[in-house]
């Protein structure tokens, strides 16, 4: 865990829109998807506007995808990015933001989020004699945005028509022509802040306030639930496209995807990984003599357990900075290396010591098994002790997190917390409780997606429950 | 700091030797250089014997540098690997290990350190008759370890005569035929450790312990100072290669440049680091709400310094892993960026408080500069104070760190330490004394290398003065 | 000439189309289009069809851009491939073969020509609501099949009905689903014929005969003018897409742009060359010592020409195959230099001596102008006689070569052929005559599109004279 | 042959040197190269000296490898250049120039030829202390050379005093700081001319004339056996290194390798080859309806034959110029076809004719074999009758082309014309003879190395028989 990526639910993408009074939209949001390129490393790409779309995209990180060269070319006052995550990319066709140009202008998107329903609504589209490069989701809202363009001439009114039809997570950002525009699902599960850039330069949105935090802009605010909001030259200009009666925040973003520098719908990651930590300690107090964070996904929870237990927490398990690329060696003597050489323990630290390891969460339990047994053998840790800052994950999730099969967790099918604990080889295994990840978050229970978690959704997918099925009935 | 490779001394080399009981040694040296990748990322390279040389070298990263196809081919019992830090690296020839084949077979070296009188034994031997590719350090040594070989028959012996002329830093790995060597100068400048192999399955020396920990390898001992060590079958066989009267290792080992769950001469960094921070908070004592450490190189100090002092640590600055790669671009919009994107402060650790932060050094000062005027204004600090976790950098490095200009240094030339405080904006400024530094590396001062916040060298270096003058004087 | 691809009229694609009994199209499609490598080299593509639509495609020539892995991953039945020239291919959404998921099933064209109205075809798409990606000639013919597709539920029908729609010059495959198309504009202005794979392993078909020659197949016959023909499991089923009343063979075909070893509409290209510089002697006799082909393009009119002038033919001129790239070099020693590394002559060939050279073509004459110079500069000629086996080119094509500007033609603006003469600076310099052409090429002149010479176009083009204007009227 | 790489003797090398009276060195052997391409594509690179050698090198063409900015940073007077041809390139050592800094200062060479006693002399060197890094013939020569110079303190002496030790063939470039020499073996084996730039911007040296007629440079003479000459600012100055009693030309340069328009020790390539096809015609005629010549390497042959038999010439085969580069496709349908792309027969050429093939040579015989059947079964030839212009090869080469195995030849062991005939399957074959070859060439018999068709070699070569045993009895 937190150390091997493998491991880990990953985030689908980062979003990015831009509004400029100078030609500078494609700089800020290259620095602006960089500082969110932990949303997604496998691909990225910028759209602009300027006497006509101009796009960017290609596989690898952002500083492999665009060049200094491509910023020159991308000269515009208005632009959206994405960064993607997703196994399935294998072709330049599939990675963000798409485009088409339409009868009623050029209209590119970049998408953070999974429509539900998309199947069915690119169905209908191709019995209309709409016509797909990818049948992606991405295509289908903006063929339909350009039909409804087509029929009212509004923009507002058309994205929120659309939205109407759409099942799901979503947090886009939107280029229509040299309009552009942030708009979030009336449950607000995936984030999308605003901001301002300084000196009066123009506005901004991004899934993360860290990407305004770099480009110096101010954070003005969250864009809300079921709101569409367009960047114009004044600043921000919204529309109502649902009723949002309740939230359902991924609160995955706080303990895990975002930032810990980030503040999502009002609340600071670090703070709200700080409080899981110091309720865990209330929760499941151990006795031992050092707290150790799994870094990098673990340190601010370990922080907070170091308070709430009045252990020293310090760091006893090294990370490699330099393991980005690695190759499966043929050979017994390389696969029995390549689990240690990611991460390594600190014997000054850990030598018998009762040691306490603190982590946002468990997905299949390989790397925390392996991390239990390193810290003995390796370490001459006496005891250790495992503290988890999300209750156990059983259930998949269908809104943006790649964790769509339930064999793949450890805590699965109801299995005991012991037998989990006894999997991975620890003396004690702890998570925190439903409750107490609500309360560490600060937010009321209803306006928190915990689907993963509860095996509850939020929005209604085919197959599984949801909680509040008298809501939106209307609206979805 | 912390966050700018380019305003930290860096260090030069890693090495690493291997001989085991099958054909493996390269899939081990592999893993074992990866786990010092720290130590140089321009390029790398493995040279094993299997009746007869084979090297793999390049440009790059380990992983960029070795493929799987390579590592099939480096089939050998023993080797030897190198990775590399240098500005100079432009062309092939220059990355090691560098080789020869010589009338007495072949012979390649991995190097770590600055011979300082290379100038005159390559003039020398060039009069000789001798002929260079890039007239470097290695390609002389091995030279004149051919030569030795040719007279003597008897590699120790040679080993020793040739060392006998070299006068500076080394830790080197030496690679004669078949036969294997660990070799480190007489005051132990550079770091080199010897481990052994799980299940007898063969001996490593490495630059640094963690080289042995990701092999699995048990830690034998350090090389000492002085001392050559040949990796046989059966474990290790020393030959004494000078008197070592005093040692000088170098202090910077383990202030920043090793890894922290690294153990260099007996002393566990992450330890000393520790001690460091905690005698800094008694030397210089601050009132304060959070101590906050530079990511990742003032972490440990950071530790010691929130529990000498009493002031919580907190993670204020967060660094982003993604800023690999860059490109300068053309816009001012660009350079205002730039400087944020490496490091955020978080507002909700930071904001309205009195804040510490630690480092473990400053060389130019600008990063520091940037950080302190970031934790003020994006942070809301409404105080930062600066401890340093060695004594102010004054004099250039000649034995291995690059650091070879005194006109780099912002505490050059006698400043007074308020007049650095003023410059990098900081309410408060502390630097550890020399001996709180001695005294929290638990080694006696005569045992260190101070030159470059003592500007007196344990080497005679043209033009600077030697602090122990009267020792060696038989053997230099 | 001929050594300068800069000042030579370019060719714009070659398509071809399989149907197979196994899974091999994609290596015979491979194959096939590295044979016709020579109608595009910027970049390539190959789709199949294999239970969905498989598509790879990239900058690059056929080998650069599909991989022996991507030939595995290609597995299908059906297929079609393409090979592309256009200056305006820097990005992945313009190579072809293009294709859409469409209502009907995955679309897939590979187009050889110019749809002269495409602008407004595409206009009267999005006016409909179609949205495009590059607003290319093929989607819009995709679109167009997809309507007419659903509305007939009759593949051939459908492209009946969309062809009558088109204007201009084309000679496209297409696969929709697992069924795969012929087809050729009423004038058969580009070539397309059809051959059977050896064993009875399936049928194919091609822009030119040497890409069935490659895979072993049998030529059948051309595709007519105004035909589509399927591919099926037994051969050939026709459809008349269009009355042909008369045709109009690009008669650059055979002057320039096929491979000489084609046989196009029935002429073996060689053939077609032999006659054109054997007309050509008789039409424009000189007395001199030898006759010199500018390599390779006039090497075939050369023969000719010696045949009809009993002037010896040797090789006098010798082109460096290495010349692939190249780059601007700064200084003026570079740019004098490169004119001569395409091209020398051999002086013990020309020293001295009365030669005649022959080419297909000049466009703006710079290179003529250099190597009949070099000939007698460098070579020692005592006169250099000039003979191009076409027409003076005086007008743009529109139906498929790069020849779209009035002002690139040394031979534009009813110069004489004096003038043009002198400013080679040869002794003399004759073109064939347009009636010479024609009996060489053995075809009615009604046949042929002679627009470039004559300024007379077979479709109606904005601007332009139009040569037969009472045919076709119903179908254009 | 002609058309399948793989079933030609290959060629060793290319060289150059350049002295300039201004900087642009490197730009005039960067096209010298090119134009000389032919004589090795694996790997290339030049050495300039100004205030120091510098040298850019690499695998793949000289465009490949020198890139602009390349030729920006070699600038400076002299320099030297090499393209090289060898399976064994597969490290950056191996390539050239390879130089080394010595105590004499630095030397560069450039090598085309093989020192049949290259091993002993290394071995003798390291044996005197000297190390090598790849123990090539060319570092030997250098170490030699530094040693002979530091005795003599007198480059041409030295020079003299090394090529005494010298066996084999040898024409080679060498840079002694900013003196630059073109060397050739007392038999005159590989070519070397000299050239002198326009507008006296300098002097240089080259393999072939072609590369003189690239830049511009008039031919001044040939190297001559057994000289030195050192290209100085005001010409050429000459030094006797050996006695050249008989000569012995390698006779491959003037019938496969040399360009054809370039000129050998007098004697231009493209009239030597137009020679041997005609007393080709003579020595071995045949009633035939069309000559047709292999692509490219037949071609001034197959004129010739025309010429001599009075049959007219025709290109019957047209080569495909885009298969450079391919790869092996795992079925059995890529493999039938991979045969057939590189050439394929003209139909309206050779159908129902009599044809005779004409080419310079046949190695393996598998190509030719392809060839012959193509022609009856695709092209419809009634009768194929083969004609090669060089005696058949019966012994190997070891003197620089790469033939170095007997059982390699189809015509090896003393196998009847007839029993070729046969496996190759044409109608009729002859060989030119070894005597009509030599009065082709117009050379002496005793001044040509006919190794490779004799069996007898012109320097003494272990097991194997020696022409002129009596001659240079005190050089060598």
């Amino acid at each position: 865990m937190g150390t091997d990526a493998d491991d880990k639910p990953r985030e689908a993408c980062g979003v990015v829109a831009m509004r400029c009074i100078n030609k500078d939209a494609a700089t800020y949001i290259y620095y602006a998807l960089r500082a969110i390129q932990h949303r997604g490393q496998e691909a990225a790409g910028i759209a602009v506007n300027s006497k006509g779309l101009i796009v960017k995209k290609g596989l690898g990180l952002v500083a492999d995808v665009i060049s200094s060269e491509d910023i020159e070319k991308l000269s515009g006052k208005v632009g959206i990015g994405h960064t993607y995550y997703s196994i399935k990319v294998s072709k330049p066709e599939n990675i963000q933001p798409q485009f088409l140009k339409t009868g009623v202008g050029d209209i590119a998107i970049a998408h953070n989020g999974i429509i539900v329903n998309s199947g069915l609504l690119i169905t209908k589209l191709k019995n209309e004699g709409k016509n797909f490069i990818i049948e992606s989701e991405e295509e289908a809202i903006i063929m339909m945005l350009a039909d409804a363009i087509r029929s009212t001439n509004d923009i507002p009114k058309s994205i929120k028509a659309v939205c109407k039809e759409l099942i799901g997570s979503y947090a886009f950002t939107l280029m229509i022509n040299d309009r552009v525009f942030a708009i979030r699902d009336p449950y607000g599960i995936r984030p999308l802040c605003l901001g301002k850039l300084p000196d009066g330069k123009g506005y901004v949105a991004a899934s993360e306030s860290v990407a305004l935090d770099v480009l110096g802009a101010k954070f003005v605010r969250d864009v809300l639930p079921g709101e569409a909001v367009e960047l114009t030259d004044d600043g921000f200009k919204s529309t109502n496209i649902a009723p949002s009666i309740n939230r359902a925040h991924c609160f995955f973003e706080w303990v895990y995807f975002a930032r810990a520098d980030s503040v999502i719908d009002g609340l600071s990651v670090y703070d709200v990984r700080k409080r899981i930590g110091w309720r865990l300690a209330k929760e499941a107090p151990v006795v031992a003599d050092v707290v150790v964070p799994i870094p990098d996904s673990g340190r601010a929870h370990a922080y907070g357990f170091s308070m709430g237990s009045n252990i020293k927490m310090l760091e006893g398990l090294m990370k490699n900075r330099y393991i980005h690329r690695t190759f499966i060696m043929p050979s017994q003597a390389a696969r029995d290396i390549s689990v240690r050489e990611k991460i390594n323990p600190v014997r000054a630290v850990v030598e018998g010591k009762r040691v306490v390891i603190v982590d946002d969460s468990i997905v299949r339990g390989t790397t925390m098994k392996r991390i239990v047994s390193m810290l003995r053998t390796n370490g001459g840790a006496s005891e250790v002790h495992v503290r988890i800052g999300s209750p156990p994950l059983i259930a998949p999730c269908y809104l943006g997190i790649d964790m769509t099969n339930r064999d793949q967790f450890i805590a699965g099918g109801n299995k005991e917390i012991d037998e989990i604990r006894k999997e991975i080889g620890a003396d004690t295994l702890a998570y925190i409780s439903i409750d107490g990840l609500v309360e560490a978050i600060t937010m009321d229970k209803d306006n928190l997606c915990l689907g993963c978690v509860s095996d509850e959704y939020p929005v209604s997918i085919p197959g599984e429950r949801r909680r509040f099925q008298q809501t939106l009935a209307n609206f979805e």
